[in-house]
């Protein structure tokens, strides 16, 4: 695979234009700060092929279902994350002549993104006609320390000329979503505002009613000078802008610098807007672009002291590594517990930016092990909130007495999605409520959590599960019939193994948490006949597997299917979700995302070494690995299995997803939320971490590729590092509080300030 | 259940309005004949809820298809039968005011379908403002006898006053389907003329380029003498009118008599149609009402005088069944083997007047049981004439060697339906083609026409399922997988019998075919080897069957359900596809159309007594016949089985389906090709008339409800009838040829002429 860009341990850089790649680069290049962000857009007007997507978080429209054959139950709406009032615009021109990179002869072109302080640079040399040229420059972030503030930096140089000049900085508010269903417009006017130090645009959601308030000011600066510039202020619908015209000298530097405001219902009343957003962004003007970008890169600093991942003598693998971390927090930092993580994030419109299991199964985790608690916590309150809605959705598929089924796809708690075999059918999600639940507090040893946010969502999914599987008299077991696994390409199975042993797990867990727990609770409490009923069925569940073998079966029938290896495919059959009808691939042997290995992933301290052994020998040759959810569990399995040149490749394709767009789709925008399944294929591949009930285990191992890696975990609100070679590795522990755990097998226990070398062959 | 309607053995007959039932009402009482056909659509303006329609058979629109995920293989057209120009309209003013019966006092209604002649009567008595009443009347047919001709005689008498009126007849090519998916008109204006003897308006469909030309003239009549009237033409774009002003005398009725042409490419070339609609309605104005009247009911009493079906002591079991039998021929004739027949007819546009297995399965039986071979053989040669197209479609789902795969919804031969469990995976309908082929030859003993058309398409099919099986190395048998077979309350199951059996006797049929007449073939001579492969293969079909029983599975893992029958479902849960979630459909036990059942009953030759007994016992219960499909094979089984009560039941339910609104959707438009298995369960159900390849025989059975029942029968282009009663049966011969059967068990034989009893008890 080739980059689509250079490679850097800390930044992505494109040289020289290439329009082909402008969607790619505007998805790759992307900015935000956890509560909005913004597409790698230009300034300037393009009228070349571009998405110009600006996105809040949270603030969606219930855009009408699109279907061609109404099953039951599906819903009617399916809530989209919005594109949004468009803050970077200044259009520019130059003795008359409008800037646009896709007219204009591009001399000289670079793109930068500096992730370790967050900034989007860009300079240009341009070739106007008559010989003149002229450099542009820009420079900008969503400030990491005030989450609702932008700035950006404009410059522009006349190399060889002089010329009259005009700027235009503009908020644009009658933005499209390139996904509407039906080409409305998702937004309503509120009102607009503009004098010659600012501007503001307000404008409110269709429907579900959510205002957002988009303020700007200004500041020029002639070589590095303040300087006043005369301007004239216009404001028209859902527009706001500053007209600004100057003689620029031959030479000289011309910056704008634009602030901005986002405030949105999302976090404030509606009442507050106009004068919060305006109050933000004379903060920030007053305060400077300087000293903003400061405080931006120290917010960032604090992240990365504790999240970086650093890997010696690989660039490709470095430079992968810091791009899913940093997108990462680019998307989510924690701080709300009404935003999610959507599989986009900020970065393109395709699956809604809404909340899937992604972020129980891949995210928790991630945040789990390379940050305060209070994140996780965070994404399981969301969860917690939206309960009733999840109650509810149950009730719509017949589900009764209390039963939740937690939406496929949302944004509000309602269920969005609408195909049959993924909406009704792919119930595994509910399952990973309820192991993130668990997850952490095997981390962080938080049951106060627990107990009074994670009960209730136990409760409600096991009764849930204890309804969905039936009595099979045949074979005197528990079956679940007509489910979809992560697979999803098997639709409507008999007995998916992953969903069975998960929800089995479920009522075990339950079981034991209400045991341990319950007494005291009320409305949350089961019966002790529940729990004995869920014991019960638990302990009869059918669970599909391969006769005199170890291999689970994926789903009833499973075995039947002609057996032949992805090797054994042809390269034009590639990808067979482009080239196959939908029924090929289902009765294919072939599959998406390996569920039972994702379920040995989840449960891999109740299976021993040689079952898992045959499971991955069993299941890895049909995977053809569609879902970018999938190389990273195949990759920890992998390096688990002692399989290290499998487990690097794995990883550099799951590292690199969008920077090499292996699956040719980045334009769409970025795969945020498998980037954290990669960092697990570092900390608990390669680094051979396990956080289980029993404790802490560490056992790592890095590929030949490497010379080093130094990698962050945290247990028990302890912050440590692990810093692996080829010889063994070494634990800082940055926590406050003593801590055992096994490296290499053997126990050892660990002091505040200890730094501790364990040779790995012991 | 209550009929919607009067209840008379030739007659469908409302009296009284209701607004409500209007919608109804115009699918039950819609008249066609087999090449157009019509709504019972009022002919003056009606602003109360109406679905216009009139349709003209195989002109249709490939609309764009709708569908929220998109999925690889789908079709991008749905192709649709048109609504198509409005040839029955007439506005009326007296003085002044609009005639329109959702605005007017209505005094007296009564509509009358008149089955044994196919004219569809309206009388109304109506109070206008001032206590004016005035008789509306009106009588209208599609010419059995001009398959592009139609005539409707429309009255007006003034009771207690007098007053000046207009009536504009017209036709209005402007027509929307209601179904289009993007609000989109299909047709596009090609010319339209009036004169004062004449209108004509010629539309073309967009894309697929089909033209329709319709012409009108007019003949008035004074208290029943032809009159003058002097008129006012216009015409403006797809529009045609003719306005006529005349003093109305009290007590005078006002007869307009509007002739029309339905002419369309179809059947002539684009550049003849505006001549030869012209030339075809004056032909009609100058035969006249009377005798087009007269040519029209002739055909019909050449119909029913073979296919007719009469049932003494049961008035609503006689009019359901002549109910049918109209509605079939009143949609197809067979005199085109470009036409078909839509599960709707004429009568709606919901499924888009296309072509489904339906017809294969139902319509082809029934054909050949009470009609010249032709019929059948027009229907056969359909689907000869779409091999290339189903082979195109086989292709693009990755079958390969001229494999065919009919489409499961078609207008031209390719694939319009959108559901991927449907499309690509319901696919016994390419059985079914073999399976009709068959069937004739059995009816018929015409080997010609198998020889010549039939084997091209059974070599395709054959080489679809040859493909289509796997091997399964843990079942050492060929299995298929990913299916969904006639009981859609399934999808994407493995090793569904029915279409397993199906596929199993087609590979079968096909070996036996060439080897008995494949060696003078060239193009579609299978290789010697081909053959042994097929037979090899069909002996290791695997076939689910249920241990130690004769039940065989519908699908793997059916038993494992919770069997719980339709007995203990509540009367809130059904009909269940309109109260359920899918996935809660898909993992009960609920069966649709019970498709085991099916294929016994297409098979029965092939199982013992014992085993269709235990079949029909275990799967009965379990079926909601919630397709239209479902009672009738129900009612031919139990009759063989000797439950004539329940045969009664599902006889009932099956032949006044639509009459009795049973799914409460006859506003949608009628149940067409379930009528013919309608047919079916008198012929073979209480007829007991079995036609194998060792012949036919008899075993009439009547239920108790009834003292006598004469149905028609063919075999060997012998047309037969039967009259049974409690004792037995007379079978009377109206061929030219000796014919040999069994009755009642036992061998008889019959001369040309004859009429002889047999008794029930031997």
């Amino acid at each position: 695979m080739n980059s689509l860009f250079e490679v850097h341990p800390w930044k992505v850089i494109q040289k020289g234009f290439d329009a082909n790649l402008q969607l790619a680069a505007e998805s790759i290049f992307s900015i935000g700060n956890g509560v909005f962000g913004q597409r790698a857009n230009f300034e300037e007007q393009y009228s070349g092929i571009t998405h110009q997507g600006s996105y809040v978080g949270g603030v969606y429209y219930p855009d009408k279902t699109k279907v061609g054959w109404w099953k039951n139950g599906y819903p009617e709406f399916f809530a989209k994350v919005l594109n949004s009032t468009n803050w970077i615009g200044i259009d520019i021109e130059i003795d008359g002549l409008l800037l646009d990179l896709n007219k204009l002869e591009i001399i000289d072109f670079y793109r930068e993104l500096d992730m370790r302080n967050g900034i989007l640079y860009r300079k240009v040399v341009l070739q106007l006609p008559g010989g003149r040229k002229v450099e542009v420059s820009s420079k900008r972030f969503c400030s990491m320390a005030r989450e609702e503030v932008a700035a950006l930096s404009f410059g522009i140089k006349p190399i060889n000329f002089s010329a009259p000049i005009t700027l235009k900085p503009y908020l644009q508010g009658e933005v499209y979503n390139s996904d509407s269903n039906y080409d409305e417009l998702f937004w309503e006017r509120v009102s607009e505002d503009a004098s010659k130090q600012s501007g503001q645009v307000i404008t409110r959601t269709k429907k579900t009613g959510f205002a957002l308030a988009v303020s700007m000011r200004y500041q020029w600066l002639i070589q590095g000078k303040a300087a006043a510039i005369e301007s004239q202020p216009e404001s028209t619908a859902m527009y706001a802008a500053n007209t600004f015209t100057a003689n620029m000298e031959q030479g000289k530097t011309y910056e704008l610098q634009k602030f901005v405001s986002v405030v949105s219902t999302m976090h404030h009343e509606e009442a507050k807007l106009p004068h919060l957003a305006n109050q933000r962004v004379a903060e920030a003007q007053a305060d400077g672009f300087e000293a903003l970008e400061q405080e931006h890169e120290r917010a960032w600093a604090d992240i990365w002291r504790e999240a970086d991942i650093e890997i010696e003598g690989d660039d490709r693998a470095q430079q992968g590594i810091r791009f899913n971390i940093f997108q990462l927090y680019q998307t989510y930092t924690g701080k709300h517990a009404n935003l999610n993580i959507g599989p986009k994030g900020f970065t393109g419109e395709k699956y809604g930016g809404a909340t899937y299991w992604d972020t129980e199964a891949y995210c928790i985790p991630f945040y789990l092990k390379t940050a305060d608690k209070r994140i996780a916590r965070q994404l399981l309150r969301y969860r917690f909130e939206q309960l009733d809605r999840a109650i509810e959705n149950a009730q719509k598929l017949g589900f009764t007495n209390g039963a939740a089924l937690y939406p496929m796809v949302t944004m509000n708690g309602e269920e969005c999605h609408n195909e049959w075999e993924i909406t009704f059918e792919e119930i595994h999600r509910n399952g990973a409520m309820v192991y993130a639940l668990y997850n952490y507090v095997r981390h962080t040893g938080d049951t106060d959590y627990l107990r009074e946010f994670g009960l209730p969502v136990i409760y409600a999914v096991a009764k849930f599960w204890a309804q969905r599987f039936n009595y099979s008299e045949r074979r005197k077991k528990y079956v679940m019939l007509g489910v979809t696994g992560p697979n999803e390409y098997e639709n409507n199975v008999n007995n998916n193994w992953y969903t069975s042993y998960l929800a089995k797990w479920c009522l075990e867990y339950a079981s034991e948490c209400f045991e341990k727990w319950g007494a005291g609770m009320e409305q949350y409490a089961p019966t002790a006949d529940e729990v004995v009923q869920w014991r019960a069925l638990a302990s009869q569940v059918y669970l599909p597997q391969l006769e005199e073998s170890r291999v689970f079966l994926q789903q009833d029938g499973f075995i039947d299917k002609e057996l032949k290896s992805v090797m054994e495919l042809s390269e034009s059959d590639r990808p067979i979700n482009q080239k196959w009808s939908w029924d090929r691939i289902l009765r294919s042997v072939y599959i998406k995302q390996a569920d039972v290995l994702q379920g040995i992933y989840l449960f891999e301290d109740h299976f021993d070494r040689e079952t898992i052994q045959a499971n991955y020998a069993f299941y890895e040759p049909f995977t053809v690995h569609e879902s970018s959810l999938s190389p990273c569990v195949h990759s920890i399995l992998a390096s688990y299995l002692n399989r290290m040149d499998e487990a690097y490749t794995f990883y550099l394709r799951t590292s690199r997803l969008d920077l090499d767009d292996y699956n040719r789709e980045v334009y769409q925008g970025l795969h945020i939320t498998s980037m954290a399944g990669t960092v697990m294929s570092v900390i608990e591949g390669f680094g051979g971490v396990r956080i289980t009930e029993s404790g802490m285990t560490l056992r790592p191992v890095i590929p030949n590729a490497w010379s080093s890696c130094r990698f962050p975990v945290r247990f028990m609100e302890q912050p440590l590092h692990v810093t692996v070679d080829s010889q063994g590795c070494r634990v800082d522990h940055h926590g406050t509080e003593a801590i055992e755990m096994q490296v290499y097998g053997e126990k050892v226990k660990l002091m505040p300030g200890d730094s501790e070398f364990y040779n790995r062959m012991g």
